[in-house]
Order: structure tokens, then C-alpha cells, then sequence
């Protein structure tokens, strides 16, 4: 066939009829009246589904945990160590540097900022409050959550590369050893959000090694996604407390994690660990807010899961689930865009997401059309600091809540947005 | 008999001879090695047993609210619309103005707090960390966890007399219409902690209705106890919201209560009344730390209580449990200490405490005394700002927690070391 695919190389006369097509495809679409949602990371009703024993948990009078303590009552601020004692083993941490709190560990990534906000952390000169200005490095597309409460906070953030493995050391390395003001980075070492990278060993080295020169410069290492593969290998959890110690940089590293996409969203348990001088920081100052994290919901996790190979158990169900969902994305994507070259797109090997990227310029147009098709897609930019995607062309797609029928209605549909505004462009230029 | 009891009106040689009483009980005391706990108001292992259902709630299958909502997933960040009509009820607040949260009201007074100082309340003309000072009225004795809160904080805190209808008012309205610095008040309108005391409607109506020289001042109304009577007709829990709206300061009362002390202390729900605009306010920022609450332990609770009346009726068993222990602690003090008229003390309708006043400058003594022969009581001054006691007299009682036979040995040694105190210092002047 001598018809030109690929959307960059068409003469203007295959532009103009490639668009034409699309649009007819656009219109048919829009006649279906879809209400589809490709927005969020949230786990299907199938997935929830597989913590259904939660509902009946811990069961009748069992409220005590293996130390005896009545989980009933108040008191027991670091959580249950039975659960710490899992959860340690799955993220490659020492139960003593791990607590385990209530159902969002975005609130313990929020409440450590709004400590050092307003007392410093232990290695601080000053409240960060009170620096004339904080800065965060934000490796970018990133978790939209994490930016929104950075800039919230006001604290000034500066998008960094992400790459196959990781973000720009040697970007970050020049930035964190030049300026003082840079205070953290964000950071979901494994399967990230959105991209799908794995940071390897080497960018963890790197990251908890750099000379920095503030002394309280700290990474914010969201292991989110830290048991869910969507392959047979899982990426390895880095022992980046341990690494960080070795490097002279015991306190750089605060990590976070919960079973929010393990059990129950909104109803699960989430982790904190970090060297003994954060924890007890942190807890000095949650101290002030609550008398300890729900246990009878940490009871009832330990009850579910066992211990910590019943969590990769578990975690294998939700894989079963996800990997057809991510596989027919994936399909459609290659189907529908592969010869076009107008998109790229991760491939991720675990996690929630899949970072779509379409031509530069076309990123909101490609949005505002899908949700004109009754297609709901994260806002433009949502990856980026401010909402801001230098290149407008980063687009999350998030497979997991959808069945596949309007998995596929969905990402058929985007697949003709993403095509349509592409010739747009094209001939616009 | 012409032996003197009042031990003010002893002479000498009576005081040397009580004393060598006192201190001979004391050391009889001391060879019991016991091991006793006065210090916090948790509920006893019996009161948590009221609530044994929650532990195989909601049940099998059981996810959906009223409303259809998944309670597994994420979102929902009002909370479930059933329960919160439970206590809105309870409570006299329209649902649209009640949320529901996470285990701990203390949290949300604590965040509240927080998001007023990094940014300032919908009235406040800047954020109160760039005030000068932020002061905060203190009806004492009060709640140390209030204290402790504002403390971290830098809040400084001006203690007020508290009466037998609340707190002082006029010297509040003095206060409060002078100083734009004062932003607030902690208030325990029903028997409060530790005095037992419940604010008159009269009382109410002037807290809301005063001039304040601060626009956002505001009434931190921790209604902890409003469904805790322990005896037939409970206290009438005002409509604060109401008669603020009514006296044109819709916004100043912002209104806390929780199940910690109706279900289970360390896994129940937290609530959270005010005006639309705080409301608001409260869950811009709050939508940043956490993508809403556990609202499984909700619907738990919802199925557990059924109904307002289920709640009433849950609070009677309470009751029974606590009114025979109260009874206790009244009877020992006046078997001991009423004739020595160096102690009084409140007969609280309901609540957690007994506030309990020794001889000027002796509770610190006491509660030393006491922690020697293995009864612990809350820190000496834990009931006022900074810990400071200005009479060194209070000792907060919280008589829930230990079974009768310990709590009546307990309130037999602290007498003896209310009296053993006394004869000390009275032989000392």
C-alpha cells in the first residue's frame, strides 16, 4: 500500500483525508453518549473484592494482638508490630523504623511536610517556615497528589527529568549540592506513577549519597507500588534506609507506603519507616493530634494476611485481574496509534498506570475532545508541577477501575481523540 | 468527741498526731507494691465489650451505603451521609454541616488549628503564623490534649476561670473585644474535662454573640461528652451553630465530638460541625493529606448503632458501668476527706472526671506521694496551659478505667495522700 500512515510524513492530501476520517470516527463516537472514566488509580469492585473476609474481621472477640495489647482502646501510636513486622519484611525494613498508621499514607507524606514546615526536621537550622523560600525536585510526569500538596504549602517546585531508570542523577546531584533551598524530592521508586519506571540501584545510590547542602534535604520515597507486579519478577525493594546509612545520610530517606491498592482504598493501613531520629520526630508531633492509628484495622489486616507471603499471595489475584486490562491497552495502543507515530507510550511492569504521550501541543485538545465523548481522562498536565506539562502532550491513562468492555470503548474512543487532534495540528502548521 | 477532723483548725499537737496517722498509713500503703492507673479517661475492657459486634461488622458482603456508595473505595470525603445524620441528630447539626472522619476528633481540631496558621481561616485577614502573636482563651481546669495542641504551636494561652455554668463571660468579652490577637477558645461544653461542668444556654449565647476585635474568632466547641449523662436526664446539647448563625457570627463555633468514648477509644469515627464556609475551607485543605475516610468503620458503625435512639440506648449500658464507679470515687472522698476540709471536689451528671482540689500548694505532693505507692495520676498541673497550676490544687480523677476493687483501693491511697500532704504543709507554716 502506498497510503501513508504515518501521521508527520502525509502529503497535505492525506492529511486532510486522514482528518476527515477521524472526525467521522470523532462524530460516531460522540452518538454513543459514553460515560466512561479512565481518571483515577482506583482499584475495580473485582479487586476489592478479593479483601471481602475484611468485612467480618478480625472477628468475634478477637481484639488483642500478639503482645496482648487490647487493640480496642487508645494508645499504641508506632501500630501493631506483628503488622510493622510484615509490612518490614515486604519493604526491606527493620520493624523498629517502620509504624503503621490509619487508612492514607498521602497523610503521613502531608503531616511530615507540615512538621517541617512548622518545627523543622531534626537536622534543620530553621522551620522550613521560616527559609525565605523551600524547593522541592519534582521528577516529572509524577503523582499529581504529591504536587498538590507541595504547592499547597507553597514550597517552589522544579520539574526534573525521569528516565528508564529513574530521575537525572546527575541533574539532581548538581541542583542538591548547589542549593541550600532545595529541601526534597518526590519520589515512588517502584512502578512510578505515571511512568511505570523502576528506579535501579545505581539512582538510589546516587540519591541517598549526593552531597546536599542543606542538611535536612530529605527524599520522599513512596514505595506505593512497592508488591505490585504485573509480571513474574517483581522489581526488587531497595533498602534505601540502609543504603542511605551506609552513604553517611542515615536521615535522608522517608519512606511511605499502605494496602490502599493491596485491600481496601479507602479502608486500609498505611507505613511510614525511616531512621529512629524522623520516627521519633514524627511521632513527637502526631503525638499532639491523636492518641494512636485505628488498630482494630491493623488487626484485622494482620488477621487477613497472615504474614508477609500471604500479602504476595494476595497480590497475585490483583495481578490477575490487572494484566488483561493493562494488555488490551496496550493492544489498542498499538493498534490504533503504533503505525501513526504521532503517540509513545510505557510499558509498564507494575503499578496502576500507563503514561501515554501524544504529539507535542495536543495533550489538552486530545482531553477536551475524549470528555466532549463522554470520556473522563485526568486534567491536562495533572503530572506535572502546576499542572504544567511543558510539552502539553502527557496523557495518564488509568486501566484498573474499568471492566473491559469499557476498557476497550474507552481507549478505542481516546485512540481516535488522540488521532483527530493530530492531524489537526498537522494542518494547523 | 472534742477530736478535731478539720485539719485548717488542728492545733499543733493534733496536727503531729494526724500526721503521724497519715504517714503510718502511708507507709502500710507503700508495702502494698500496687500498681494503679488514675491518669487517662479510657474506657474499661467491660465498656469496650458493649461494642463487640463492630469487631465482625459490617459483614459479610456489606460495602454500600444507603446511597449506593462503595465504602471500600476511595472518596466520600463528607463521610457517610447515614451516620452523620446519626449524630447530626445527636448533636443538633444539619447533616450538610457535620462530616464524618477518621478515629480521632483530636486530629481534626489539630488540623484545623493547622490550616489556620499556614493559611489562615476564611475571615482572617492573614494566615495567623503571620501574626504578631495568636492568643487562645483557656477555661480552667480544662482538657491537656487542648493545651498541648496550641502549645506546639506557639499559641499563647491565657487561662480563664471556668464556674458551674461555663466559663467566665464577662471577663471573656473583655477580653476577646480588646484583643484581635485572642483567636480562639477551647470549650468542653457538656461535663466538661476534667471540671464536669455544662455550659448554660445563657453561657452559649453570650460566647457566640460577643464583639470580638478578631473576625476569625473561634469557638473550639469539643462536644467529647455530649451524649454521656450518668444520670436520667441528660444535659441539652445546644445548638451552637444555630445561635451563632442567629446572633450574625455563623462562622466562630467549630464543633467537634466522636465515638472514642462510645465505641471502641482507638477505632471509632470522629465528627465535625460549622458553618458552610469553615466547612469548605476545612476540606480544600484537608482533600490534600487524604483522598477522604475510612468509610467502611464508618458504615461499621452505622449498622452497629442503627439509629440516634440506638445510640442513646448503647450510652445507658455505658452509664451502668461508669455510675457505680463514680459512686465510688464521691463516696471514698467524703468518707475521708469531708470531715478534713482540705479537699473539694465536683459530683459531675456525666462525663469522664472528678476534678478534685487538695490544699493549696499540695497537689503536686500527692500526686509524687501517690506515684511512690504505685498509683498514677495525670502530671500536676496537666489541667492548666503550660502545666502551671497557679494554686498547685488540682488532681483530675478519671475513674473508668480500672474495675471497682482497684479503683477503690486507689481512691483509699490517694486520700491518705491528700491528708498526708496536708498535715505536712500545715506543720511546715
Amino acid at each position: 500500500m502506498s497510503r501513508q500512515t504515518q501521521i508527520g510524513l502525509m502529503s497535505h492530501e492525506e492529511l486532510v483525508s486522514e482528518h476527515e476520517t477521524q472526525a467521522a470516527s470523532y462524530a460516531k463516537l460522540q452518538t454513543e453518549k459514553l460515560t466512561l472514566d479512565l481518571t483515577r488509580g482506583k482499584p475495580a469492585p473485582e479487586q476489592l473484592d478479593l479483601s471481602a473476609r475484611l468485612l467480618t474481621l478480625p472477628g468475634d472477640g478477637d481484639y488483642r494482638d500478639g503482645s496482648g495489647t487490647d487493640c480496642r482502646n487508645y494508645g499504641g501510636q508506632h501500630g501493631l508490630p506483628e503488622l510493622r513486622a510484615i509490612f518490614g519484611e515486604l519493604l526491606g525494613i527493620p520493624v523498629a523504623n517502620l509504624i503503621a498508621g490509619n487508612n492514607a499514607s498521602l497523610e503521613i507524606m502531608h503531616d511530615v511536610l507540615v512538621f517541617a514546615m512548622l518545627y523543622g526536621t531534626p537536622d534543620s537550622e530553621r522551620r522550613w517556615a521560616s527559609e525565605p523560600v523551600v524547593k522541592f525536585l519534582c521528577p516529572s510526569p509524577g503523582y499529581d497528589r504529591h504536587f498538590a500538596i507541595t504547592e499547597s504549602l507553597g514550597v517552589e517546585m522544579i520539574p526534573v527529568p525521569i528516565g528508564p531508570d529513574g530521575p537525572d542523577t546527575a541533574l539532581i546531584a548538581e541542583l542538591v549540592a548547589a542549593d541550600p533551598a532545595i529541601k526534597g524530592l518526590w519520589a515512588v521508586p517502584n512502578y512510578s506513577n505515571p511512568s511505570g519506571v523502576v528506579f535501579s540501584e545505581e539512582v538510589a545510590r546516587a540519591l541517598v549519597s549526593m552531597p546536599a547542602a542543606a542538611p535536612d534535604f530529605r527524599l520522599f520515597w513512596d514505595n506505593a507500588y512497592a508488591v505490585h507486579p504485573l509480571t513474574d519478577t517483581a522489581a526488587p525493594v531497595l533498602d534505601v534506609l540502609g543504603l542511605a546509612a551506609a552513604a553517611g545520610n542515615p536521615n535522608r530517606p522517608l519512606v511511605f507506603a499502605s494496602t490502599s491498592k493491596i485491600t481496601f482504598a479507602g479502608a486500609g493501613v498505611s507505613f511510614f519507616g525511616a531512621a529512629t531520629a524522623n520516627l521519633d520526630w514524627y511521632l513527637t508531633h502526631a503525638g499532639k493530634k491523636s492518641i494512636g492509628p485505628d488498630k482494630i484495622n491493623q488487626l484485622r489486616h494482620l488477621r487477613f494476611f497472615g504474614d508477609a507471603d500471604g500479602v504476595r499471595a494476595h497480590m497475585q489475584k490483583h495481578r490477575a485481574i490487572l494484566e488483561p486490562k493493562f494488555a488490551l491497552v496496550l493492544r489498542i495502543l498499538e493498534d490504533r496509534l503504533g503505525a501513526s507515530k504521532v503517540a509513545s507510550w510505557t510499558e509498564p511492569k507494575g503499578g496502576y498506570f500507563i503514561s501515554l504521550d501524544v504529539l507535542e501541543g495536543t495533550a489538552a485538545r486530545v482531553i477536551a475532545l475524549a470528555k466532549d465523548a463522554g470520556i473522563a481522562l485526568t486534567a491536562a498536565g495533572s503530572a506535572f508541577p502546576y499542572k504544567k506539562d511543558p510539552e502539553d502532550r502527557n496523557i495518564r491513562i488509568a486501566p484498573s477501575f474499568p471492566g473491559l468492555p469499557e476498557l476497550e470503548q474507552a481507549m478505542e474512543g481516546l485512540a481516535t481523540c488522540v488521532l483527530l487532534a493530530a492531524t489537526e495540528k498537522h494542518l494547523d502548521n
